[in-house]
């Protein structure tokens, strides 16, 4: 089976094409590397060093007898997609290739205009790329928990059967979420969903919860095969980037009382599960949903969890315009993934003490200046 | 009351600007006369003769002493819409500037991708200069009917109460539309709601249904102020468009076997509910939205109705990958507009004939090559 990942070059997208590779997938990588540019605008980096995708490659390469193959392109290029798709010719295409930050997508007006731009035009020509080279070719989009917001109603996998003055029906799930990042992904849902209708395209929507974690099999190989590990306040997400703060000896940084709660998932389950993706396509016109998460814990019990594993460690609080509500119901359906075969690999001591391990090696890389949010309205309760 | 009309030299936007002026509004027009740009793109026109937007500008002032303020400005350029707010300094924004047409979108890749970057960035952008510059500005935002699709329950005014697993939440009405061009209508909905949200704005969302009709009071004032009629197979919308075939007579292209029914609302009430938006703001916060629409009709009654008007007129079908049901369950709520002091003009025969008579004025100058669908895989069935 030979699988395009979208994003490739990504903290999600590098190992997932390890992952791939290793369990005898034929793997492409296309990428624009806008990521590593984000890193140059913001002043921010890996805290574990990664290396140049040429030297990656090169290094699984090394190792392995294996070239993975290499499309440089940009989704918002029709041209680049279809041309990648021509040539490798896959079977499913991970499409990882989205603008990932909340807090950077409500920087400004430039950086919700990009974000909404790159993802959602992306993968509009994604789905138009597909529908003119194979309109057969799986496609798998990762999507993000945070697309629901927190209704207070039970949170199922993309679909809602609902009853109104009498009559039934199944509807998408209604959305609303607490930043243009997430909208994006709402607009992508939106988007495949009528692909499938239209064109009969068969698509899997992945809304994953939080990943945390920064090693697989693959990764631990070489150093050179290391994913990256953002601790900054626009691209690290909780958990690690709590690490990161815990191992520094600095205050863990919680966005508003920590009440709100997340959906989780280690990056080893993570990229499992685009492997079940791919081994267990959607049908022709389905758009299937699934929830990518293993637990669901409060931001406050996530840090304080890692607070305990490091004497001294304190939390702090930032609050912003950002809009997530507190103390709200949260009950996420996440049978599906279970249902194709994954085996969670949930949150312990253990766990949270190897992500310390990691920080602490690479302590001295750290730049304090990007450990804070600093711009977009945020401020130390 | 100063209102800026995003996109005030088209169909609806140049009447609506008019209607405003003559009920003692201070008008702005900002506009990139994109629409325009698109006709020499199709090789299509207005079936009536429109003057460039400036001439209009002098003829509304040649016969009422009255200046209209004029913006050249593009809403995917952020820039311009900022330094429109700041020196007009509105107390509501219409926006009307969006790529409108549902077939155009589904021509490919380059127009799928212009006609939801040009409409979601743009309302993207507005969003935030709003904030920027007074986020006590009433955002007025055209959305369309055909948003919700054909759900197999009524539909709501933009908002639904949904029981779920004995848990009660009122969440954004789920959308399921047939186009991209729906669907970049679909997003901005999100993005508006998240707006007020997060920012507190005053948004009025307004799903419309099929406009007809050519003339309001101010239009008829003098050729030189009337506005576009579109007969194409790309803007021109069922009704209007029927009409010039009748007219003409060639057959009447009915997308499907007509049985689809849509919400309708005649030229003159659509200004109109316009100004009762501008006179009833949403409150600081509040997400309204309204259905505008004064009657559901099926898209063959409509031919049959316009078709009875012609001896000899006959109704032809045509059929393509745009996805529309036929059939289906149709029932619109449509209150919000009526409490607010809407008097209906409904469809009547002498309607449809003043239309007619106003297609065979100008009959010279139809082009033929362009009255049927060839793109997009349309074919007649």
């Amino acid at each position: 089976m030979r699988v395009l990942v979208l994003g490739g070059d990504g903290f999600l997208g590098w190992p997932t094409v390890l992952h791939l590779a290793a369990a005898g997938f034929e793997v492409g990588i296309f990428d624009s590397l806008a990521r590593r540019d984000l890193d140059r605008e913001l002043g921010t980096s890996s805290l574990v060093p990664i290396e140049s995708l040429m030297n990656r490659i090169d290094a699984w390469h090394d190792a392995h007898d294996e070239w993975l193959h290499l499309y440089r392109g940009d989704t918002t290029r029709a041209g680049d997609l279809e041309r990648a798709l021509v040539q490798f010719g896959p079977d499913a295409v991970i499409h990882l290739a989205e603008q990932r930050s909340a807090p950077y997508s409500m920087l400004g007006s430039r950086q919700a205009a990009y974000t909404q731009r790159v993802n959602v035009i992306g993968t509009l020509n994604l789905i138009h790329a597909v529908h003119a080279v194979n309109p057969n070719i799986h496609v798998i989009k990762l999507g993000s928990l945070g697309e629901y917001g927190t209704p207070n109603l039970d949170i199922e996998e993309g679909w809602l059967d609902v009853t109104h003055k009498g009559r039934t029906d199944r509807v998408l799930y209604p959305k609303r979420p607490g930043s243009w990042y997430h909208l994006s992904k709402v607009h992508d849902s939106h988007n495949l969903e009528f692909a499938c209708r239209a064109w009969n395209l068969r698509v899997t929507d992945l809304n994953q919860g939080v990943v945390y974690g920064v090693d697989t099999d693959q990764t631990q190989r070489h150093p050179d095969l290391a994913t990256r590990f953002d601790y900054d306040a626009i691209f690290g997400t909780a958990l690690n980037r709590f690490a990161v703060q815990a191992a520094l000896g600095v205050e863990l940084s919680v966005y508003g009382d920590g009440s709100q709660i997340r959906g989780f998932i280690n990056l080893r389950d993570a990229v499992r599960c685009l492997e079940l993706a791919c081994l267990n396509p959607a049908e022709p016109g389905e758009f299937r949903v699934f929830n990518q998460l293993t637990q669901s814990i409060s931001i406050l019990d996530v840090a304080e969890a890692v607070a305990s594993r490091v004497p001294g460690a304190t939390v702090a609080h930032f609050v912003s315009d950002r809009v997530e509500e507190m103390g709200h119901h949260y009950r996420v359906t996440h049978t599906g993934l279970e249902a194709l075969g994954l085996e969670p690999h949930y949150l312990t001591n253990e766990v949270i003490d190897g992500i310390l391990a990691t920080a602490r090696r690479h302590l001295d890389r750290v730049n304090q200046a990007v450990i804070y949010p600093r711009l977009g309205g945020w401020h130390r309760d």
